[in-house]
């Protein structure tokens, strides 16, 4: 019989570690076997299940990070990137998948992943869901197969206290959508419509955008033409998606050569 | 055996004409007696079902509309404001209920029908598709229902040749749910929504307008608060509804008395 | 000093009794004071807290109902139809008031309840939301104001662990429409579409149940007709809505005589 | 001088038929050379621009395929499967280009047109539109993409006069869907939800069907999982779409080898 493979969770106290160690022990495709905090937390020592108000899950957090990936087959992190380049040197001598779902990483941090990526698998992406990875791939299939006749609009709907329009990941939709489409997003955007538009320019992107109550995010890509629309959507109602991704990601890379992957290819698409 | 209520169309070669005169005659609870052209019009004196390149209909052009009237039930009027405050004295002389369709009256014009309501039943609307006007009833009443917890966006489609956003019909929307919330739609109006705009404001109505292909018009009042959201949506698919709308009216008013109705009495909200 | 309610939630260990329990522990309205088990469930004699996965609240798992109503001026019970019955005995002899939220009880069970009603409050709905009983007005006028021209259809969206369909609230929508024309439900009913069905039957109301992922409640009552189209939509994304609306509705009864209601009454629409 | 291609329409009298008429009437790259109804029917010896309420069309509506086959290049059938053999028969007889976009076929009906496809070019497709072609392949992606965590429904909704369901094209999509996850769609496929129908099974592809006013077509492929969906959708908002598609397939099958086809080798997906 094969053992699950384990997973280690670093930054366990912050709010994406403690959604990301609810998601791997509900998971019946891997174990939680590792959480990891820096030196002097407070959870250090602690059965992080209690520490986090619950049940005892049997695993203490520790601020040895060797030592617990040495015992697990993959690290999720979502930390910070110092302390991401750290890990990565680590997971790589313990041979583990490092899945980073990490934000504000430089391009010299990205350079300084190479060589761990010689040794083992790397699985990155500013987005960790799913849904979000596989809309954008068929956006700017979708662009690419269909004319200029198919006029493109990006709808997307977030809760009252966003504070931009559109979206980050409008926006990345249209970009997808411009490269489908072979123009630069910038010379195609139409946003904020208001007032005497005149009639819709052909090839033009449009973006708009819906503010109420807790929305925690929907996007629309519609393609239009006369006679028919359609419409690649993406709802997400629960911040968990990401944990969820990351998790896929860690257990597709127990079957890859070491290499650097994102969302894409976890997604094979 | 009763006989179904005659009716009479005006306009009878235009646009809107033609579509009023497909609904009668496809109706199984009116009959089409009547086709009114002005003096002159080519299609006077022929089969108005001929003259529109069908089959005859055994209706001829006339341009004596008195004529027409008498023996009618009802007049279905989508012309020009001159004209309908002819036919308005005529119609209240055949005691014939006078549906008018038409756009661009002014007050002053408005107040000349008074006279004739006091003869005739006049069923007058800027928008006489059922739904709409539904719609608008419905917003005001939930508006004025929920508190603001709850914010309104006003969401509307149409196709990709309209000039102007937002649509009549949405700031129609919008002067419902102000009005059943007890604010002026222009303190509270949030439009063009783009770039960093901070949190929403509480109280605000939101407009967005999506344009694209051939979208006849789509609108969705939205009410969205924590952990629940109530829809208001309108599609329509055809302009055939405003023909089906003022037909509604025509055989609503038969068993009224005398006055000056909208297409709110005629829905009976 | 007048001590807050006590409520005792029955099915607390399901997902919705759960919520339940932490809405009563986070509400500064209301005490909890039991929790109720089927006899040999495992969480029976256990903290409640505790079998939650989380800290103590002083309250252990109990299969005996009737001592634990005594002990409360409310109960909130979500649990299946022939439960629901006993419980209803159960908090007539103690005199707290019933909240049910429990689905697919029919004619017959509804009919059982009377004479509990005669000694105690009940107050029971397909669903507890604001929004829900809102749109279940709504619904009713609409079909009230629309002739039979307008195909009803109730399309609702549930998670992938519903075991009925169609929902409850779907139900109750389906009742406001048929209430609204002044028909029968169980005479226009039309459900489970599939194979050759034959041309749709004017007048019928039409039901689909769509499962899939954590789908919260979606309910669309669809008003369709030649050229045009009314949705009203409801979107719940939060269980905790029903769970808020249920302990609104026990608070509620405390000032009530002996009675069936619904939670019309409750929100006082 | 080629003549164009020369087109019969099958069952010319209804909404498909007149439609698919019109549709080659007003092509500059085919002529109709006929019209086809069964014995019996009014319109049969008549001119079927006539019959259809309009102008002569030069095109006696017969009851004879066979002789109307023989002279043309193509014949678009959108009638019932019993007829549909009939025709696919002659039409092979006639090596003329037989298009089907006949729904509610068999497997049983499907293997009989096998023989035909040895004789003449047979384009068959549940759906003719270039958006639900491309959304069928989409459809089929996504699913092998992402897992069986992730319930698949589709959702569809026509008009009141649609005398199956699911649709033939909801049908194409779940075929895709099943194609894609590597399963029988026969053994996943849940149709029909009503009553006590259990938790969802994981891995089943429902099936959901709307029917009200006159809906053209609308296509819904939803992935639901804890936390996010993403829907695949097409609209179609005018059957001349599907009609347009025919015409195509018509003139594609011109220039190709006798075989059975389907619109993605039409339009080169």
């Amino acid at each position: 019989m094969t053992e699950l493979p384990g997973i280690v969770i670093t930054g366990a106290s912050g709010r994406m570690g403690q959604m990301l160690i609810q998601t791997v022990v509900q998971s019946d495709k891997a174990r939680l076997v590792g959480a990891v905090e820096r030196a002097g937390h407070p959870w250090v020592g602690q059965d992080i299940g209690q520490a986090m108000g619950g049940a005892a899950l049997g695993v203490v957090v520790t601020d040895e990070p060797l030592e617990a990936f040495a015992k697990a087959q993959a690290v999720i992190d979502f930390t910070a990137p110092a302390a991401t380049l750290q890990f990565a040197k680590l997971a790589a001598q313990a041979r583990a998948v490092h899945v980073i779902g990490t934000t504000g990483m430089s391009d010299e941090d990205i350079a300084k992943l190479e060589p761990c990526g010689r040794h083992a698998v790397i699985v990155r992406a500013g987005n960790m869901s799913l849904g979000v990875n596989l809309l954008t791939q068929l956006t700017k299939k979708v662009a690419a197969a269909l004319d200029d006749d198919y006029d493109i609009e990006i709808i997307e709907s977030h809760h009252n206290q966003k504070v931009d329009a559109p979206s980050g990941t409008a926006l990345m939709l249209g970009e997808a959508a411009a490269e489908g489409r072979g123009v630069a997003l910038a010379d195609v955007s139409d946003r904020g419509r208001d007032g005497i538009t005149g009639a819709r320019q052909k090839g033009d992107i449009g973006f708009v955008a819906v503010r109420g109550g807790d929305i925690v995010g929907e996007h629309d890509v519609m393609f239009a033409t006369a006679g028919e629309r359609i419409i690649l959507r993406h709802v997400a109602s629960d911040r968990s998606v990401f944990a969820r991704g990351a998790l896929k990601a860690a257990l597709w890379g127990q079957s890859q050569k070491p290499g650097e992957y994102d969302m894409l290819d976890v997604l094979g698409l």
